[in-house]
């Protein structure tokens, strides 16, 4: 890997010592050049880090949903060219004026839900939102610090404030985790994005309860890892609900103890959970960012105090409901990186999977290199993968 | 008062006593024959209460917006020809067959949603709904019984399990709470709805923190009732919202401290109260039933961490939002009768009065006669009241 990387030339860390900034890096990066267009593999530039900038080296980066949504569904075209990726892990190559938290050689994963630690929104147990960064996922641009990535003179958008689909990005200090440095990157970068999302709406937002009644929609990586959390938290009975049926094996695994196929019945889901269940389920968790299916997650909870969490993605369309729904007793809730606040919560879901509680390993269906990024889209795209995961760089 | 009423004729007490039934009273009551046409005053009758049912003399009641939703708007013909009224308070006449916990004599208020007691809705401290008996508020007629009212010879529909627009009326004893005998019958028949919605969403439901800040949509009884809930949760700022200005002198009276009148503005409601609060606000309750205002209520929540309630009923119209609103951050909930568990929350709400921590006469803006309810519909249906009382029978 790295084949043209200047900064082999060097030793970083005496560079680093010495007061010299780090060179340029020429490295190689998967460019989003437009919407709905395959992704590029180009010789990139990656200027040194800034003030409170962190330049890593990506050793494993898997494909998300939100890259594919990015890139084929908001047609956000004010955002291209871009490096997309965000759930990776890495090891730190060179670190910007100010930054002490971080030293080249830590182990991190960049997180794209920043923390500064100092605003009143991560001062507060409520949110895992930072005031001071971004507040918002569809964010263009890095926090406060123009993107350090370009190729061929033009200035590449960074993706999430990550964009790890490249041998090196420069993220800022607010978005990265460092991590135990005996944590196989190759399997804890899962945890940057999906896992946690998912994991943590059952146990952070929604809070299941020991004993209680689950369903969650949506088999990927997410809704499988809100299944994981709805086990861990010790519920009674998780209802997998996907109309792909092949995913419900995987479910299993996780801890799914009931399955449920749209396709196999006449009546709306919500009145086969109901039925299933004497009148609904405590927690439901939307893991598809369909919004009627949003509503059904929401309509399938025990109208007394069933709670619904909306972890799916969309801001292309207006989710529909009764409010009487919520009324009579329900919640909704939605959650973003499963309430995780970044750079507290990682380093302990590296541990929980180091400690064996949470699995990784059984996401991981594929692996390839960046240079096949799009053969691992195109898997994502039609659903023939969970979670398919890119060796980037050697450590 | 009670001008026909049989009963007046016997001691209810030794009727009681020596396990006669009691006899059929024919009493005034105000008959809702088609929706959306005025009621008319008819002699009724009132069979005895049957097991488990009690009959009351109802004191005095209060028009609720609910009563015009179904009169005007629901246009549930099946539940036609009904009395109207559920926000009263009254004297147990007397009782039917196994039952222990009422008395003739006793000041009672009817509770629109039951409490058994003893299924699993009634045992769980996260809800106030009742599984046994009914779970939602349409219900046409009472809790396992028929109405025991009819006019000619014909069966009314009883509605929300009171009809209180009646001198008598018989309820089932789950849907009855014993309130401490000194209260003033004229002023607590106000919690038997409205103000308990109200005052209970900010307290129950949303939970509102001391020193938070709040927005209440809509400053009709239910609304102030909210504003006073935030006031004594110790919001340190209440923003009153209506298109009525003449509404804020009054909010002010319960706590508020910001008024702002939609039409003043050309910007979106909740863009004016994320400049006037930073971001949002920590909690909104919405209460004027309209799906539009039940979106901008949620929307004007600050995105990481507000929570929203929706009061207001309409099950007629679907409200729409961006998932992407919850999804950052923001909690969506309903309350109904403002959490509080029927038979158990109303004496507690008497007392609040009698302690002088509830205000309740602040909210009587008009007193009439059972004779006057359709002038009262009306002074509602202009929004020219707050709560007109309607004395019923002398106690």
């Amino acid at each position: 890997m790295c084949v043209k990387c200047l900064a082999q030339r060097h030793n970083d860390t005496d560079i680093n010592r010495a007061g010299f900034e780090p060179p340029v890096i020429v490295c190689k990066a998967a460019v989003a050049w437009e919407p709905n267009k395959p992704v590029k593999i180009e010789e990139i530039e990656v200027a040194p880090p800034q003030a409170d900038e962190v330049r890593i080296k990506i050793v494993a980066t898997a494909v998300c949903h939100s890259d594919l949504y990015y890139l084929l569904e908001s047609m956000n075209k004010d955002g291209f060219p871009t490096v997309l990726g965000h759930e990776a892990a890495g090891i730190v190559e060179s670190v910007g004026e100010g930054v002490t938290e971080f030293q080249p050689g830590d182990k991190v994963i960049p997180v794209f839900l920043p923390q500064c630690g100092e605003c009143r929104f991560c001062k507060s147990p409520k949110t895992n939102q930072c005031e001071t960064a971004w507040t918002l996922i569809r964010r263009d641009l890095m926090v406060s610090v123009q993107s350090r990535l370009s190729c061929n003179g033009k200035r590449l958008h960074q993706f999430a404030g990550t964009s790890t689909f490249s041998e090196y990005t420069v993220v800022h200090q607010t978005a990265l985790a460092k991590i135990d440095p005996t944590a196989p990157l190759d399997k804890v970068c899962l945890i940057g994005c999906g896992i946690s999302t998912g994991y943590g709406a059952a146990v952070n937002t929604a809070k299941v309860e020991p004993g209680s009644t689950c369903a969650v929609f949506g088999l990927g990586a997410v809704g499988l890892a809100a299944v994981m959390g709805c086990k861990n938290a010790g519920a009674e009975r998780i209802i997998a609900v996907d109309i792909n049926a092949d995913k419900f094996e995987k479910a299993k695994v996780f801890g799914a103890t009931d399955f449920v196929n749209p396709k196999d019945h006449n009546k709306p889901i919500n009145q086969v959970l109901a039925d299933m269940t004497n009148g609904g389920v405590d927690y439901s968790i939307e893991c598809t960012g369909k919004v009627e299916v949003m509503r059904s997650a929401l309509e399938s909870c025990v109208g007394s105090w069933g709670v619904s969490v909306i972890v799916g993605w969309t801001d292309l369309y207006d989710v529909a409901f009764r409010s009487s729904q919520l009324v009579t007793g329900r919640t909704w809730k939605g959650s973003l990186f499963g309430g995780f606040k970044g750079k507290h919560g990682v380093p302990g879901m590296v541990k929980a999977y180091q400690d064996k509680k949470l699995k990784l390993d059984e996401f991981i269906t594929h692996k390839m290199t960046l240079d096949q990024v799009n053969d691992a889209i195109d898997l994502m795209k039609q659903c023939k993968c969970i979670r398919t995961v890119l060796t980037v760089c050697q450590e």
